[in-house]
């Protein structure tokens, strides 16, 4: 199944030569491992996706979960899935050995997940919702938690949800209501409603380990007064046993996409015999959530990127053996004694899959990018250097989240594009795609959330120091383009999209120093998208250089024509989408005010 | 049902004041009406589609078209649609009186079916393709074909359908394979394939014309060797008898949206006993399709734009009846005490609904001017004048297919991104619309199609003379936005946008001119964003200048708010998209050739 979803050989470029991978693999918390090692990971992780995950894609899409009887049922594979899952340490891949871990960096964690989700989209978050709430218990739960609860999750005997969003809060966490009673005992009474959990039930777990944000009685209103529980679907009464927790199942949201993954709906306490244990301390809640909503949008951001990557795989093998048309002579004209020529030869659809290649393997490389980052803050020597990572990490996290998401769904229309009308049916696999991507834009934050963390707080952060961080970072990106002839005229373009950038902030912080937030935070998503694609840009510059340097040292283990490719899709994306900045940051500097000085009515 | 899919207050502000529909009233063709009577068909349209369509559109999808036993069955609730459309004489609006139609003007007839399609797109496309194939055997059919087809057409007793695509042919219509053998009699036979037929089959009409395109035997070659064929499923043998024409029914295509609006397979003489009447010339068979498929391709763009509005209309209900979240006060912050602000009150949201409205008002502005372009036309009193409109309509048709299906795509989304997770959910309406609207840009010639024709054909067409004539319509509108102070600054914009079409245009045809068409049209795509955005913002500034000139004169009979959005959502249009054509030329004009000059190699 060569191709027929994911580029591994691209896949690996970007770990261990555009993000030099193997330095961290010197670094102490990771000196089991070596090259080999990682490698065949990777390669079992792309054997479990050949054969467990891609042929049931289609058939999860036609078969979605349901809710019956009080009762989440999931396809059938999942029974498979989830045993091996847990067999293979999925769920564990990055915690300490001491945690049952495999004590793997972040990058071949996020790696691995790119090559499942590439393959079925629906499956992964089973295990990396699992995955991030018992690191939740494990970073901030008693000794008594993570002896009760993380075990059984680590093999997926029991799964893990996060369980923010109530129906009257939405994205508005400050409004949430669930409440948490003191008792006696050691334990809370939790009684609420939680809408959109994700995993959130299933025939083939036999417990569930909820997270759940909620209020104890009399803390302070908004954020401030949030605290999150432990809260087990059953709840472990020794020897094994379990007693049934009054955690009720009230339905399953019928989605467009993703219909494999189930969205549920979950009632606490109904019977007012529902038991939370608190995680740390109270009214600290969002801040121990953010460690698991901080990785959890980059989760999404690629899983949006592997979806997008499978979409432009299956539209590939569709231009490369549908023939259609022919090519036009000196006079304009088509000789129709000619054979057809395959689509792949015409330009428009060439310019399309250059867009996906562009979107999908830069986004993969912002993912990397990110995760690295967190890599290399775990492993850092000093303060300096970890706060400097740490500050990287927050900057570019609601991106990772959020150009994927966007982007990939343009990338992913364009496959269906390259079906035409059979794009739309059911017969081929772009259509789902791109149902099934457009939620990527939603989860976690929607990008309107995103943008506003971006603008409203990294930004900001420390007067700017995670941008000038940045702008270091890409900085020496830049530099090192500069010893090649043939990308200089890109460093150069990169290095006006930096000075533009800080026009565009320093044209904006005044609003905010104002105290005009809402003007400041208006075009936020305009930001993003803006910010967004220079990151992008720089991301391609970086896999350019190393792509060039690898070529001029005759350094390959390619053909040459695979790192032309990464050069050429580089120039793709500088002349094609980063040239799209200057007219964005037109918008974001327009002094009408079109959006904050209007009346509703208007529209009424 | 105020404004739950669509505004009528704007279509009829579009119709009497932006584009003078009373004008053509005045004309002998039209003379019969008044704008009372138009007003009543309108209204009539109106509460037809409340009643009749809106409420089924949701169940349609949920219960889609399908293929049993050689037959497509349709939801039940087509059996009165079709009645009730064919009663009030929806198939020939347009067709002379003596033709037994209304002979209402193109406009009126495109603004009917925008409502309809906006209450319910899956449904007025039996209706639509049953009046484009009727009027095609009028304008070209002899007097038996008319006599034998029309009338049952008329009352949608029998349905029509244009024929093009066959399976390995796609939209290369000079590979069409289909067969027409002369026999002794007045008739061919007829054998082939052909498939994506929209509305092909289904229980109730007794008949279907099928208006296909065919090769008589020893024919050349090409597009040159293809004629037009009237080939019924069943065939009138007198007395109203009928007999079986061995049009075989093969399948269905599953679609991901407009489930309701069956997409048939058809097999024609499978058994060699498919007679086929012969429309017109031999050989001459794609000229008049193209009569068809030009009205086709306005139509599919309407369809576009009314699909967008309805998601437009449903995400601005959701946005005025929502609270989430709260303003931020003047440090930054926002108060939990305080109760939640509805979500219209956030300027990301109104930020995406003014995005939707300028997109979906200004595409039926759009079709509007191209459906007048039409009737001026054909009322109109010399040759040169006739010559002028005709030109016009043929620029203007494949940016008023193409810039309602791309652009209304996006602003679909933006209905989604409104409801946040529930716009993902079936219990809303916009995943739907999302779903239905994608297939717009892959109907009757997908985006490229579309572009190669505005590139190629369109604006080179007489030496430029479209272009040139649309220009002096630009500047009409120009001139009088320059009466208005408010109206300047855009009128100025605008015409910066004209200089610029000048200078890229100036710049591709060179390359034509040196016989390198394949670099001429690598780009068209992007020429029809540039083009199509830049025809947009000249119909925003038109309804922007004819808002502006009611308020000044005090001709109101709406509030003034009405006016007043109309300026504000151009000056939105202006500052948020018509600022994005500066980085499109930079796209056109780049001299790199990235998708003309490289391998396919690249991407494998």
């Amino acid at each position: 199944m060569k191709n027929e979803y994911i580029d591994i050989d691209t896949l690996k470029f970007l770990l261990y030569h555009v993000h030099n991978i193997e330095d961290l693999l010197d670094k102490d918390r990771f000196k089991e491992y070596d090259k080999t090692a990682i490698d065949i990971f990777i390669d079992s992780i792309k054997t479990f996706s050949d054969t467990a995950l891609f042929p049931f894609i289609k058939d999860m899409d036609e078969n979605p979960s349901y809710f019956k009887d009080g009762k989440i049922h999931i396809h059938s594979q999942f029974e498979n899935i989830l045993k091996n899952a847990g067999e293979m340490g999925l769920v564990g891949a990055m915690y300490d050995f001491d945690n049952g871990g495999l004590q793997l960096p972040a990058t071949i964690f996020h790696a691995a997940y790119y090559i499942m989700e590439a393959a079925n989209n629906h499956v992964p978050g089973y295990f990396g919702l699992t995955a991030g709430s018992a690191n939740l218990i494990l970073s901030f739960g008693s000794q008594m938690l993570k002896d009760t609860y993380v075990p059984n999750m680590l093999d997926l005997t029991w799964g893990g949800t996060m369980c923010l969003t109530e129906p009257q809060a939405g994205s508005s966490l400050s409004d949430i209501a669930t409440s948490a009673t003191p008792t006696k005992e050691d334990y809370y009474l939790i009684k609420g409603q939680k809408i959109f959990i994700s995993a959130g039930d299933h025939q083939f777990s036999n417990n569930f380990v909820h997270l759940v944000l909620a209020r104890i009685q009399g803390a302070p209103s908004g954020i401030k007064g949030v605290s999150l529980f432990v809260v087990p679907k059953n709840r472990p009464v020794g020897d094994g046993e379990l007693v049934y927790n009054n955690v009720a199942i009230a339905g399953e949201f019928e989605k467009m996409g993703q219909k494999g993954y189930c969205t549920t709906h979950i009632v606490f306490g109904d019977n007012d015999d529902c038991r939370g244990w608190l995680v740390g301390e109270p009214n600290k809640g969002l801040s121990y959530m953010f460690q698991m909503m901080n990785e959890a949008r980059i989760a999404t951001g690629r899983m949006g990127a592997a979806i997008a990557s499978a979409a432009y795989h299956s539209s590939l093998k569709y231009a490369n053996e549908r023939p259609q048309g022919r090519k036009l002579n000196s006079t304009g004209q088509k000789n129709s004694e000619e054979e057809q020529t395959l689509i792949i030869n015409h330009p428009d659809i060439k310019r399309m899959l250059l867009n996906q290649k562009a979107i999908v393997e830069g986004s993969l490389s912002l993912i990397i990018e990110t995760a690295n980052y967190l890599d290399k803050e775990m492993t850092s020597s000093s303060k300096e250097e970890k706060d400097k990572y740490d500050l990287l990490l927050e900057l570019l996290t609601p991106i990772a989240k959020t150009y994927p998401a966007e982007q990939g769904i343009k990338s992913t229309s364009d496959a269906i594009q390259i079906l035409g009308g059979y794009g739309f049916c059911f017969d081929f696999m772009p259509q789902q795609y791109y149902r099934d991507i457009r939620i990527i834009a939603l989860y976690e934050g929607t990008t309107g959330i995103q943008s506003l963390d971006l603008l409203g707080r990294k930004i900001t952060i420390q007067n700017g120091k995670a941008v000038d961080l940045l702008a270091e970072e890409i900085m020496m990106s830049i530099n090192e383009a500069n010893k090649y002839d043939e990308l200089k005229p890109y460093s150069k373009i990169l290095l006006e999209n930096l000075s533009l950038t800080k026009n565009v902030i320093n044209d904006l912080i005044p609003y905010a120093a104002k105290g005009n937030y809402e003007r400041y935070l208006a075009d936020a998503t305009i930001f993003m998208e803006f910010f967004g694609t220079i990151v992008l840009g720089w991301q391609w510059l970086k896999v350019a250089v190393k792509a060039k340097k690898i070529l001029v040292e005759g350094n390959t283990d390619q053909p040459d024509l695979f790192y032309k490719s990464k050069i050429h899709t580089m120039k793709f994306f500088f002349t094609y989408e980063l040239v799209k900045t200057k007219g964005l940051s037109k918008i974001l500097m327009n002094t009408e005010e079109l959006t904050t000085k209007i009346s509703n009515d208007i529209f009424n």
